[in-house]
C-alpha cells in the first residue's frame, strides 16, 4: 500500500533498448516510431505492463511522447516535466522538446526526410490525435503508418510484466447511490435520443461507474481495465479478463452484462460495422484502432463518452459518502499536522535532526495516519511532498535521491489524497517549518485570498470553470504574481482523482452543475525558493436565489476539513469577509473533527483553528 | 446630423411586399427565401439601400433573419429584440422565434416539406454561415440554393434608395499615426509569412484603416463601402465607386492602390482562381459569393482578415487622439449632466413639466452639447436614452411613440457616443431623477463595484476578455443579480464603435494587447422598473512588473471622463480600495475638465466629484 520512493532507473539501460527498437523499425521501413505514455485506455495512470515510455527512455512523467528516428530521438514533454526529463533522460540518446511550443510534427519535419513513414501503435493513440497529426504531416509529405503489434513490447519481450489482473469488487449500491441497471438505462436513453445503436466505452472509470464495480489494475485508480459496448436496447457486453472476476463479481454482473474476453472486441466491432450499426465512439478518448475497426470516422457517431457527464454529477448517497470520507481524511491529516508540529517543537535543535524528518518520512507518516482509519483502500495519487525549493516544483515526486530534510525556515508543501470506498480525497497544505519570512507570508496570504474567492463564489446557471478561475488569481495578479496551473479539477467518487469533464481553469468550458466535486487549489511557486498551494475539494451546491436577489445562484461547499496554517497569514491583507470565512471554516473544522481526536491532538487543533 | 426619432413604419406595408416576394419565389421553385439584416460587408449598420429586412418586414433591429416560405414566414431574432420584434411585426404575417434557442434549420425542418429548395442571396451570407446551415439541413434533405440577383430588391424596385456615395476623406497620418504605405507593408509581411499570394478585404472599416481614408456611406460609421485585394507584393486594388473620390482622395490613393469599379471584383477573383493564386479570405466575414468566385473553400486560405488584429492595437498617435477626444467628449457630457440636474432643481414641480424634459429632448440636448465642441463628425451610434422602465430595455431606441417624460423617482440611463476625427467615444451614465429608492442605490453600487473591478484589474500576458468578464459580475452574483450582455466591446479609432477581435465577455477568447481600447460597461436591468449601466472606455496599458511582484502585468487606463452619480452610491457597500478608486477618478475628472468649463458648470462638477 505504501508509495514507493525508488529513485528512477539508470539511463544506461535505454541505449540497448532503443537500438533494439531501431532494428525492428528498419525491417518495417519506418523512418520513425512513436512511443506515447498512454495505454489502450488513455488514463492518467497506466499499469507497469504499459509503462513503455518509461521502460524505453527512463522518463517517468505522467505525460510525454518519444519519437525514435533512425539516428535521432526526442522526448516531447510539457512545461511541468522539462526539469524532470533533463534529470532522467540520457542526453546522448534523447533530445528534449517542450510542448506545445514544439509539436510532434515540427520535430518530424525538421528531423526526417520528406516522405518518411512514421509508425505508431493504433491502440495507443486516439482517433483525434491521429487525425490531427496526419493533417499536420501533409505539408512534409510524411505519412502515419499504423503498425500492428507494439514494437516496444517486442523488444521488452520476456522482461515485460504481465498485464494486471486485479480482482474486481462490487461497488455496492449503498455507496454508489444508483443501481447499475438504472445507470445503464440512462445511457440507453441518451443513445435513443441521439439516434445511435450503441456506444463503445473505453475508459475504465466510465465502465467502473456504469456497472458499479471497482478494480485493482492500476495504481491509485480503483478501476479494472476493460471495454464495453452498450446497445440502445438489451444487455451491454463487458470485455474483461475473466480472471479478475470472483463469484461475487460474476453474480453482480450476470443480470447486467454479457461477459466476453477483451480479445473478442475487434470482431464485435467489425460485426457491428457489417450490420451498418450507428456506433457512438469518443474521438478524444477511444483508440484509433477501434474507430478503424468500425470503418473510420464516417461510419461512427463521434461524440463524447456518454458516461463522462453523468458520472461527474454525484448523487445524494455519493455526496454523503464524500462528506464522511472528508471527515475521516481530515482526522488523519490533522493528526499528521499535529505530529509534524510537535516533532519540531520537541526538538528546538531540529536543524541537526536530519534523517527522520524529511519529505519521505513525512509522506510515509501521513499515509500511516490514513491507514489507521481502517478504511483506506489506497492513496489517490503519489504524494507530492516538497520542502524548500522542492515545493516550487509543481509536480514534484520525492525519491531517495531528491529527499530533503525539513529545515527551519522551509515551507513544506504536501499534496496528498486517499481512496476510501465512500469517496476520494485530495488536499494540499503548506506548512511553515520554524519561522517563515515576511515574503512567504505575503505570498501565502495572496494565495489564500484566491482560495477564499473560489470558496465563497456564487454563480448563475451556465457558469463554466473558465469563469471562476480568474477569482483565484486576482489577488496574485494585483501583486504581480501568478501560478502556471489550473485552479481546480474534477474528482471522482471512489474513482479517479482527476476526472472530467469540468475544470476550474483557462480551458474549463463545461458548465458547473450541482453535484460536481472539484478541487480549489491556487498556488504560488518561487523557483529555487519555496512553493505554496492551498487545496480543498468543493462540492457544487444547488442553484438558489440569495436573499434579496432575483436569480438562482449555485455556491460551493468546502468538503475538505483541516486547518490552514495561521502562522502564514498576514491578517492586515485580508478583508473583513475573508477573515470571517477563514474563522468560520476553522470553527467548522474544529467542531467536526474534535470528537474523533485524542486529547492532545484536539488541543493542538483548537489552537490551530483559533480565530485570527 | 441629429438622430432621427421617427416611429417605426406601419406593419401593413409588409403584406404586399411579402406577397410580391412569394411570387418571385414561386417562379424559381423556392420553398423558402432567406432575408438577413446584413449587407455585402456584414457590418453592424447598413445603408438605407440595404435595409431589406426592415423594408420587407418592418423589423428594425440590428440583427435578425427573415425566412419567407410559401404560406408561413418567421423572423428570427436574439433575446435583445424579442420585445421590439413583437411591437414591429404583423403577427398575421410573421412568426417570431428567438435564437439561439431556435435556429434557422429548426424552423425550416418544421415548416417545410423535406427536400425543399431554400433560396438565398450569396452576397449577403458569409461562407461560414452558408456552410453551417448547409450541414444542418442535410438531415431534412432541404438544400440551400444561391439565387443571383436579390429577390427583395426586385420587389422593392424603384422605391429603393440609391446606393450611398458619401465622399471619401483622407484620414491624415497626423491622426492615423502610421502611413498607409507602412500599414500595407505590414499586411504584405503577414501574407508572405503565411505563404499567401493575396488577401481579399470585405470589411469597410478594415479598408478605411488600411488606406487611411474615412467615408460617409452608412450611419455612425465613418467608412466607405468598398472591397480591396492586397497582393503579397505590389499595389493593392481598391474596388470603390469613383463618385466617392474627390481630387484630394484620388491624390492620396494614387500611390497606394489601383482604383477599380466594384463591379470588376468578380472578374478579378475569377482571374486569380484561374492563375492558381492562394488567396486569403475570411470565412466569418466574407460573402459566400466571393468564396465561390475563388473556387470554394478548398481553393482559398480561410483565415481572418489580417487587418482586424492590426487595427485593434492603437498606436501612440491614436492613443493621444483618444485621450483628447475623451476630454472634449467629457466636457460635452458634463455640460449635459449639469444642465439636466439644473433643469430639475429649477422646477421642484417638474412632475408636471412633461414635454420638454423627456428622453428625446435629453438625447437632442446631449447631441447639441457635443456639436458645440465644433469637432463632432457624427454620433457613434443611435443614443439609448431610457427613463424608468425604458432603461431596462438593453437596446432601447427611443422614438416618438415610446418617448417618456423624465419623472422624479426615475433612473435615467443614457448611452451615447461621438465620432471625432481623433477618436470614437462611447459612454453610459445612469442618473437619479429626484430621490432614488434604496433598492436602486444597492443595485447601482453592485454595478459600480463590477465597473471598478474591471477598471483596477491587472492581468498577465495571454489574458483574454473572458478572463476579466467575471470580475464585472462578482458583486452582482453574490447578491443574486446579473446582466445579460457582455461587459465590454472593442472600439475603433474614429471607426466603428463596435470593433473586433477582442471583447470582455463570455465569448472573449482573444488575448488583450496593450493599445486596445474596450468598453467597461456592467449593468443591471429590472424589467418594468429601471435600468442601470456604468460605461467608460478603457485603454490596455503596457505590461509592467508591479512593485514587489515578479511578472509583467497589463492594466487598464480609464479614458472616459465624466462624473458617476454619487447620489446612487451606498458607500457602506464599498471597500476602502473601491472608495479610493472612485475619489481618484472623480478628482481626475474635475482636474482635467474644469479648465474647459464655464463657472457654473465647473461649480456643479466640483460638487458632483467631491470625495465620497
Amino acid at each position: 500500500m505504501f508509495q514507493s520512493f525508488d529513485a528512477i532507473s539508470a539511463p544506461d539501460l535505454a541505449a540497448p533498448r532503443v537500438a533494439g527498437l531501431r532494428r525492428l523499425m528498419g525491417k518495417r521501413d519506418l523512418a520513425a516510431y512513436l512511443v506515447p505514455r498512454a495505454d489502450e485506455h488513455q488514463g492518467e495512470y497506466v499499469p507497469p505492463s504499459a509503462e513503455r515510455l518509461k521502460w524505453l527512455t527512463g522518463f517517468s512523467g505522467s505525460a510525454g511522447l518519444a519519437i525514435i528516428a533512425a539516428r535521432r530521438a526526442v522526448v516531447l514533454v510539457d512545461g511541468r516535466y522539462t526539469v524532470q526529463a533533463r534529470s532522467e533522460l540520457d542526453p546522448a540518446l534523447f533530445e528534449i522538446a517542450q510542448t506545445p511550443r514544439v509539436k510532434a510534427e515540427d520535430w518530424l519535419a525538421e528531423a526526417l526526410p520528406a516522405g518518411g513513414r512514421v509508425g505508431f501503435d493504433p491502440r495507443l493513440f486516439t482517433l483525434r490525435t491521429v487525425e490531427t497529426l496526419s493533417a499536420a504531416l501533409v505539408r512534409t509529405g510524411q505519412r502515419l503508418v499504423p503498425v500492428a503489434g507494439n514494437l516496444v513490447d517486442r523488444v521488452w519481450a520476456a522482461e515485460r510484466p504481465a498485464a494486471p489482473a486485479g480482482p474486481v469488487r462490487v461497488h455496492d449500491v449503498s455507496l454508489a447511490g444508483e443501481a447499475a441497471a438504472d445507470k445503464i438505462a440512462r445511457v440507453q436513453d441518451i443513445l435513443a435520443a441521439d439516434g445511435e445503436d450503441a456506444a463503445v466505452l473505453t475508459l475504465p472509470d466510465s465502465i467502473a461507474w456504469l456497472f458499479n464495480i471497482r478494480g485493482a489494475d492500476i495504481p491509485h485508480n480503483p478501476v479494472a481495465l476493460a471495454f464495453a459496448i452498450v446497445p440502445r436496447r438489451g444487455k451491454p457486453e463487458l470485455f474483461i479478463d475473466a480472471a479478475k472476476l470472483d463469484a461475487a463479481a460474476r453474480a453482480h454482473l450476470k443480470p447486467l452484462a454479457k461477459i466476453a474476453a477483451p480479445a473478442g472486441l475487434d470482431a464485435r466491432l467489425a460485426e457491428m460495422k457489417s450490420q451498418g450499426r450507428k456506433v457512438r465512439l469518443d474521438p478524444g478518448t477511444a483508440a484509433f484502432a477501434l474507430a478503424r475497426q468500425l470503418g473510420g470516422r464516417k461510419h461512427i457517431s463521434p461524440k463524447a463518452d456518454p458516461v463522462i457527464a453523468l458520472k461527474a454529477v454525484k448523487n445524494g448517497i455519493e455526496i454523503a459518502g464524500a462528506r464522511a470520507a472528508h471527515i475521516r481524511d481530515g482526522v488523519a491529516v490533522t493528526r499528521f499536522l499535529a505530529w509534524l508540529d510537535g516533532a519540531f517543537r520537541a526538538r528546538p535543535d531540529h536543524a541537526a535532526s536530519a534523517g527522520d524528518l524529511d519529505e519521505i518520512g513525512a509522506a510515509r507518516r501521513l499515509e500511516a495516519f490514513r491507514a489507521e482509519t481502517g478504511e483506506l483502500r489506497e492513496i489517490s495519487f503519489d504524494t507530492i511532498a516538497g520542502a524548500g525549493p522542492n515545493g516550487a516544483i509543481v509536480h514534484y515526486r520525492v525519491n531517495a535521491a531528491t529527499n530533503r530534510t525539513l529545515r527551519p525556515g522551509d515551507l513544506f508543501l504536501i499534496d496528498s489524497g486517499a481512496q476510501y470506498a465512500d469517496g476520494t480525497t485530495d488536499i494540499t497544505r503548506t506548512i511553515a517549518i520554524g519561522q517563515p519570512t515576511s515574503d512567504m507570508i505575503r505570498a501565502f496570504t495572496m494565495v489564500l485570498k484566491g482560495h477564499i474567492a473560489i470558496a465563497t463564489a456564487r454563480f448563475p446557471k451556465g457558469t463554466r470553470g473558465i469563469d471562476l478561475d480568474p477569482f483565484a488569481r486576482r489577488a496574485l495578479w494585483q501583486a504581480g504574481l501568478d501560478f502556471d496551473h489550473g485552479t481546480g479539477h474534477g474528482v471522482g467518487s471512489y474513482l479517479s482523482v482527476h476526472e472530467g469533464p469540468a475544470s476550474i481553469s483557462r480551458a474549463g468550458m463545461v458548465a458547473l452543475e450541482p453535484g460536481m466535486i472539484l478541487s480549489n487549489e491556487p498556488g504560488y511557486y518561487r523557483e529555487g525558493g519555496f512553493g505554496i498551494r492551498i487545496e480543498n475539494l468543493v462540492l457544487v451546491r444547488p442553484f438558489e436565489v440569495p436573499a434579496g436577489g432575483e436569480r438562482a445562484m449555485a455556491s460551493l461547499e468546502t468538503l475538505t476539513l483541516a486547518p490552514i496554517d495561521r502562522r502564514l497569514i498576514d491578517t492586515s491583507l485580508l478583508s473583513a469577509e475573508e477573515r470571517v470565512w477563514l474563522d468560520r471554516y476553522h470553527a467548522r473544522v474544529a467542531e467536526t473533527l474534535s470528537p474523533h481526536l485524542d486529547t492532545a491532538t484536539r488541543r493542538w487543533l483548537a489552537a490551530a483553528t483559533a480565530p485570527l
